[in-house]
């Protein structure tokens, strides 16, 4: 990792960049860590990503995910990460903790926790989040969850889904169905959304980027209402099915989202979600389950 | 909580219990729990729910959420949980520590551990799980994930799905899609299970049932290839729809239970699964990923 306070990187030392040239893209900007120690690194939210009280909670998880991907004891790349958020960081610096609690043969399991001084300037706990890095290897596989046929991304219009929020722009969004709400006036009668999505400006996929666009579906419950009610997620799993090298392959291309609730009730709802890549493979499921206010 | 040593519980203290009697149940026997501290508790392993190399993993899954409600300072009840399972649990005690890491004014986040002495005398994790607690409020609610049209669980027959695990004998299950193979000749072209399921002797539910009957899926692999292939969970993640109220509305009646993998490859398929009781109301989603080797 170098020494304390090196941060320049290279492709080697930096899993969520592939070339240093990436290290100008506003995701890699906002993902930008600075190691204190092994597996302890200093951070600062970035205003490109910010959401609506807080940054946009993917550049969130897949900052938590990036501090495994950098710490120098990882064994294998991403099988599963849950990440739970404890409260919306400021506008500012940040500690990120990751730490492997057991390493078997071929497993590691991580711990991770993102810090942030508060007013009193004393450290609030953040995010936790725990993690499963594996060695793969190829086995029997059986692929059973079709990428629903649709037209190709050039098919649909791009569209930013909400306005007034700035991390909206730093993804290329083309709904086939189930777009924000036009009119929000209790119409909704489905939660179910597909769209075509990727960076912009476009950039080659791998395991932070797509721990992000896990999180890219706007609150179900504003589609399923079709009203504007106060909602965050409290909690985000992502299982990856795909390596590294299958994310490498899908590159810059799109990935095609499929997102919906299985409920709603007394003050929370889950978001179940598939992501594919262009070619078909799927790449990530992910759940979450989120706070909605009314 | 008692002081340091008190076994004895009450209704009162006991969350996984809802009268004294159900002490004597093997599941409250399994989850017995004994204070050092607050929030840090001795058990021990229960040999009516070994597994084949260690035990259920839905029963260590309700050992650490009843270390969270048995915790002095719970805010409401379980939204969340995440367990991850680092290694299997040896036949003997083990420690359990719950802490709350935030708590906001309606929601608290958790980190719990399970250690336990190795050969060696040295404390291993076993496993590590994060989650959230909530005050729950009245809101508009929409139940969109409607239980299966199927007969009542009186309908079909008991079954015991896999021979040689002891834990299976702590359950009734009726399966009406999707029972464990008869022959194992690779037939298998589905991963789709749905079955009836309680306690046994019958016991009302609760959160920490729902957690251990929410693992109670054999591993989707068996299903789709009809193979025995080893396999094992590595994470499993519970959202609680359901509050206490509608938990002991269900009783001691049946649980209709559906699982299915999305995806096999290289080492690591998933499982999606809901749980509903029999009034059809959706009690939990879960999901996991588990490990295969072939």
């Amino acid at each position: 990792m170098g020494g304390a306070g090196v941060t320049h990187r290279t492709a080697s030392t930096n899993p969520c960049a592939h070339t240093v040239m990436m290290d100008k893209h506003p995701f890699d900007l906002a993902l930008k860590l600075s190691p204190n120690e092994p597996g302890v690194y200093s951070g600062a939210t970035s205003t490109a990503y910010w959401n609506m009280v807080g940054p946009f909670g993917g550049i969130t998880a897949a900052t938590a995910l990036k501090a495994v991907l950098l710490h120098p004891a990882l064994l294998g790349e991403p099988i599963s990460l849950t990440v739970n958020y404890a409260g919306p960081l400021a506008d500012g610096p940040f500690e990120v903790a990751a730490k492997p609690v057991r390493t078997n043969r071929s497993t590691q399991h991580w711990l991770i926790e993102m810090t942030q001084a508060n007013a009193g300037g004393a450290d609030e706990v953040m995010l936790t989040a725990t993690a499963l890095t594996a060695v793969r290897r190829p086995t029997w596989g059986s692929e059973d969850s079709p990428m629903p046929t649709v037209a190709a991304p050039a098919g649909f219009a791009e569209e930013k889904p909400m306005t007034g929020v700035e991390w909206i722009h730093r993804y290329d969004m083309r709904f086939v169905e189930g777009a924000f709400p036009i009119e929000w006036k209790g119409q909704g009668n489905s939660s179910l959304s597909r769209l075509w999505m990727r960076d912009t400006p476009a950039r080659a996929l791998d395991f932070c980027s797509l721990t992000a666009m896990a999180d890219i579906f706007f609150p179900r419950v504003y589609l399923r209402r079709a009203l504007r009610v106060p909602a965050g997620t409290v909690s985000i799993t992502v299982y990856f099915h795909a390596n590294g090298a299958q994310l490498g392959e899908s590159g810059t291309g799109y990935l095609l989202g499929q997102a919906k609730a299985q409920t709603f009730r007394n003050g929370f709802f889950d978001q179940t979600s598939q992501l594919w890549n262009e070619a078909g493979l799927l790449l990530a499921t992910t759940n979450q389950i989120v706070y909605y206010k009314e």
